[in-house]
């Protein structure tokens, strides 16, 4: 049987769940890992405060624990709710995508830039970088202040490329997406801004993918 | 036509080759991007000197340049010889297998451990995770004192358990694996200190595949 | 009438809150600000693992809106649990007794140690202190191997005596108490070491008393 | 006998310690410690220049060896003048105005701004920033271009208005003013601003009294 | 015989070697250490790219190693190209002209403004600084966008005052020439500008000269 | 007429002057700047306590600024007294022994090691390395529990070799005397200990000796 990666939306929306699907698609091989979506219905329709962070972290333990069927869990949101509380929940690997699209970005490039989605975001992850030690290697914020809903649609592509300019301008050399519904301007954004721009939830697929792949071996 | 990615070997041992092709082999998956691992010939039998990295760094960028065919490139020697410089020779990703390694033990672990080959390249390692800025996440460095051909082998199994052990004292809840060629020993380790374990080509080139697939979507 | 000091204790263990309630009864003053200590009677019995800390947040968010009557909150747990969360919840300040007892030893001091209950907790504290940009100031960790309740007995003093001496031997010129629980140890654990030494709980219902005071004005 | 706190001027100027008694009036409780506010009549007029602070080093632990009676004390200017040699000369709490304001703002702040009496005082405030391990946590600076006199009177309000603002700007959730004058401005301007503002000599009245409180239990 | 400083230019450009030797003069004494300046004639005619770094890195250890009558080693590029493995080819002291100038810059000064050759440069000396551990220290970047040669005319002073003053604004209160080749602006530039203006190679010399005259003794 | 370094020695024991005379001997070039060492006759015998410290900092501002016949001035004690206070009373340079003994060390070696005199000294100039920014490439401290004077003596040989070769197991590749008067013991502990070693007198004074070659040009 296939080896499974469990991709957990703690927005109660299934567009953006649909998005991430798409997304991953790429990563999804002929008989390689099976990358599965799931929304967590319980969840805030899109988690943007500090409260819909918490509000979701024993919940998605709760799915982790549930599915012991998955070898590589990914929580698919930027704030990365519940990642202390899923790890220990299980022995296996379980992933954030702030902390993979992160990574995925220095894996390429020297200073990366942030957008995000609102400047209380900003706080947030700010915050998360200072634990994670990266601080020094980030090159500035540029909040949208959209929804996570409203960042998914078309049009808010010129608002992400101005924001993507101003991050260049700040000494980045990469630019990273900071939600979980951002995915289908990646591609775009990357061709107008000539460096690597890094959708989150691919970069953690990915890495879940190669731990998958890895942990079958 | 297949994607590929190219892992190049700068030690110029195909004993270490042999090693990263089968240590790649979970990770090439048909009809998946290809994983072409080769030798640098004109490089040192195994690069351990500040010398033998430095003496690598052109040749590498050479390779890189004159395989265009490649997709993603990785540099498949822990002291990430010439990344830079390869960085510059192409506008497609080059990875380096030190970055990549210590990205990935971070994906899944709040500090590392480094199983290092000898004191000098602890020196050379520690200089790197200033730069990177992850020197608050490394809980400490357990050198061998061995080259790289012998590191491969199976009987360094116990010295480097041994260090191991030495790691997870100091506080480490992952442990990397400081060489390009000893690969063969990270299961068993894992499963001997109950942490993750990381091999660097491997994290290198999991990182590879997620860029390649994505960027031929 | 007076302003009020809401002391939240998120371990559902009266006697905890008990021995906060003794704790901080030197900072309460006639005709001062009243202290008042409250246990969240839907917490675990000991906020030990991670999934108490998250199970804790949102209702402590709760109870903090539903009692507008305080005037200043402090969260009487040393992981801070949902402190971001309360602070969304009011414009009131709410205070974490783990970043309170920190700040309170480096008004003093140079280098502070940390008695912590157990190893996991020491991760755990380790990446907030990173966070909040003190490592460099924290001369080492001593974990008890307790828990909560055991903490606070009278038995726990040679235990938790060893630990401070350790941690002078690292340096240390200040040493912290790591739970809500351990007060009565305070004084006592001064006099052995000679050196200040903070019961988080004190530590943050000070600062409080400050506030109350201070926005009564 | 009521324990006493001592808050020592080094500024020889009596309306600035005038000022601190009014700044410290709530903080002085019926029956609760006193709060004795002096001047160092030997110091100069404004502590402005690095030969002030310098100056005053040795008469601070002076004053403090002379004043047995108190029980905690506070160094109120704030370039924190003495601060080692005070707590040499006693082994009951010494507390600076400028250790005590960072702290009491990162306990209810992410990144606080400061505003400063001058340029120079800028460069000052910003080795002690390095030096306390919070330079990630400081947002920025803004220096007003007044002495010590003229920082203290109700007409600098509007200027120290416009220094909050563009704090604010830099991504300061909390100010600090930065100088034992002007706590008059604390609270029109915690209104205006609606972040916390820190008046540091409040901040560590309020500290000392929390410790007095203690230590006399 | 006179103790020997080699300073080594891997510019292939004769006339960034008169000019390092005019630069040096000063350092010249009468029966002191002999100050000798070659030219690496494999270099590239300016270092600019990292392939020029990369490409000069052996071939400086060569000359290090076939040059013992020398007692220290400077190796004149602002890239630092080659300084472990030429330090990893004599025991005898080897100085690189960036770590020197920034020293030499912050033991008169608090912070240090940088003015480089181009924005490509800027990335990789910010790197370098990260290494080093003095990115706190530094107060920016300002980039003349220009070559090795162009940087040495008279007519680029215009532009390097500009940049200095740039770096003023931005807080240094000492600037750094980033370039071999830029000593003869160092003293107007400093009349200009208020504030110590280092330039690398006589930073470097000078430290060379002390070395000397000490292990001479 | 010949450009003059003075070297004030803040403790007032003529001996430590003599040992620096000695210590600054080889640096005194024929026709070259001279090397005037005097001792601050107001100072302690021996500068050790924070008292001693801050004792001798504006007297030390007040020779800088009685001897404008000097061209550069160096402050000769470890703890670096007056610093600040001296560079504002002067717009010549103002070298500190501390901060030119890690600038030094750091020019030549990758991580240095203190050897202070006591640990009430390590305190002291731990501080200094979070302010200078250096702590990230300091491996240790070795306290020798000695006096200034004691320090000097040939009998303290054995002692001081002992603590070096704790900072070299610590990881330094470079030890650091940390007092002005134990530059005789720099070269047989150079010898013994395989790395450099470097008395800050010293460096401070080949510091002095490139910056008054300069200045003089």
């Amino acid at each position: 049987m296939a080896t499974k990666i469990l991709l957990i939306n703690p927005n109660s929306n299934d567009a953006v769940t649909e998005g991430m699907r798409e997304a991953v698609a790429p990563l999804s091989i002929p008989h390689g890992p099976v990358m599965e979506c799931m929304t967590l219905h319980t969840g805030p329709f899109g988690v943007e405060t500090q409260r819909d962070v918490d509000s979701v972290a024993v919940p998605l333990a709760d799915v982790v624990h549930a599915r012991p069927d998955a070898e590589v869990y990914v929580i698919a949101c930027y704030s990365d709710p519940g990642l202390a509380v899923c790890r220990e929940a299980t022995q296996k690997p379980v992933l954030g995508i702030r902390e993979c699209s992160i990574f995925s970005a220095l894996s390429v490039a020297d200073r990366f830039g942030l957008i995000a989605l609102s400047q209380g975001s900003v706080r947030r992850h700010s915050r998360a970088f200072r634990e994670m030690g990266v601080s020094t290697r980030c090159a500035g914020f540029a909040p949208l202040g959209m929804s996570v809903a409203k960042a998914e649609e078309p049009g808010a592509f010129p608002h992400i490329e101005a924001a993507g300019q101003r991050l260049l301008e700040s000494g980045a050399d990469a630019v990273v997406l900071g939600c979980a519904g951002m995915a289908r301007h990646r591609a775009p954004l990357e061709e107008r801004l000539g460096v690597p721009v890094v959708d989150p939830v691919q970069a953690a697929a990915a890495q879940a993918l190669g731990l998958a792949l890895l942990r079958a071996a």
